[in-house]
């Protein structure tokens, strides 16, 4: 990105507070990240990489500093399934100015259902 | 949900403030609408249903008010397309307690980018 | 599309028989239907909706003849989930010259497998 | 799969020859190969171990033998985009029984379309 348009990116977050924007973000990258991928074939062939490449992919959403997925639950030998909701574990972190959030989507089971929160925000 | 899981779910974001939550929320419906749609065949025909589809199945994310979606752009007589990002244009309204935030996809010519953005932040 | 497009299309096809053309067409047509709208959020008010913009997007791609789709299992009040592959019922007709292929996508349980399939090929 | 489940699933198939059973899976893996990776977010940084990924995913699909996935197109250091059908390049071999069909998904500039179509289908 050019000066310029880094400063008309600006301008449109300006409203925000850093732990506003924070959140905001991170609820875009969580979105992003669980519409993009569920439904992808699955193995344990194929985890792994998965798993770096959703990573990896969503390393480039603005303000991400940190991702860690993983793709949980039982797959059989010889098998493969589509990517569920449930089967995500994401641990992210975004940062604003000095301000960090972590945040997470988890299958939370009482709830059934693969749940995006906030763990903490913290000031660096 | 049953009264004990509306509390459980409720107390995963008891460490925001309604404005946070706000655009958290808002943030995930954006991201998820984005990823979820782009790549779908759309042309003159089905253009309007896909809209209307869009939004509805978006009014289901926690703490949706109101959504309306556009898909924007030359579309030609006998063709279709996959959509892309940078045809929708979206408005969001996401409401935590008395605090609604009005959101925004939409794609900015000068960033040669589709923005998610937080157009404003009212108490009601 | 102009004319010479429409035989520079043609061209590429040229190799398969109508009964090759009208599977290879229907298979694209399922793993694409299955593999943009799995996930996609879902509760018994956006339920039909749903169902027909699928059936109206997939309309636009090469030879469809009919189409419809039947999102099965279920929803219960005050909830949505998201679409997962073992929910769609889909039938699927696609015609190449006089040939008629009826394609089916269908949870077979047996299998615990949302199974694509043809149901058979007719000359008309 | 248990040899009953083996059998059960062939069954679906006995109407298709090997040429047709070939280019439906082979029609199918391609769809769901474009609909389910259009819109990730991909950069230089990214672009091969996505390319990878989308590889071993489409690895698991019935009857896929070989799969090379290149992402093509002109990507700006500290730049991200979402990936576009035009961008990818495809070459799929699908085997069944002796037949293999040879299938490609490439943007075609003159259509400007990304399309899927069968090179070739040999006996070995």
């Amino acid at each position: 990105m050019r000066v310029e348009e880094r400063e008309l990116f600006k301008s449109y977050f300006k409203n925000l507070t850093p732990r506003e924007r924070a959140v905001f973000e991170g609820g875009i990258t969580l979105g992003a990240l669980f519409h993009q991928f569920v439904g992808t074939p699955v193995s344990l062939k194929n985890r792994e990489i998965l798993e770096r490449a959703i990573e990896e992919s969503m390393r480039n959403q603005p303000c991400v500093q940190d991702i860690s997925v993983k793709i949980v639950g039982d797959l059989k030998e010889d098998e493969y399934i589509s990517l569920e909701g449930k089967m995500l574990d994401v641990k992210l972190k975004v940062k604003v100015e000095n301000t960090v959030a972590s945040l997470r989507l988890k299958y939370i089971e009482e709830l059934n259902y693969p749940l995006m929160y906030v763990e903490k925000i913290e000031e660096k």
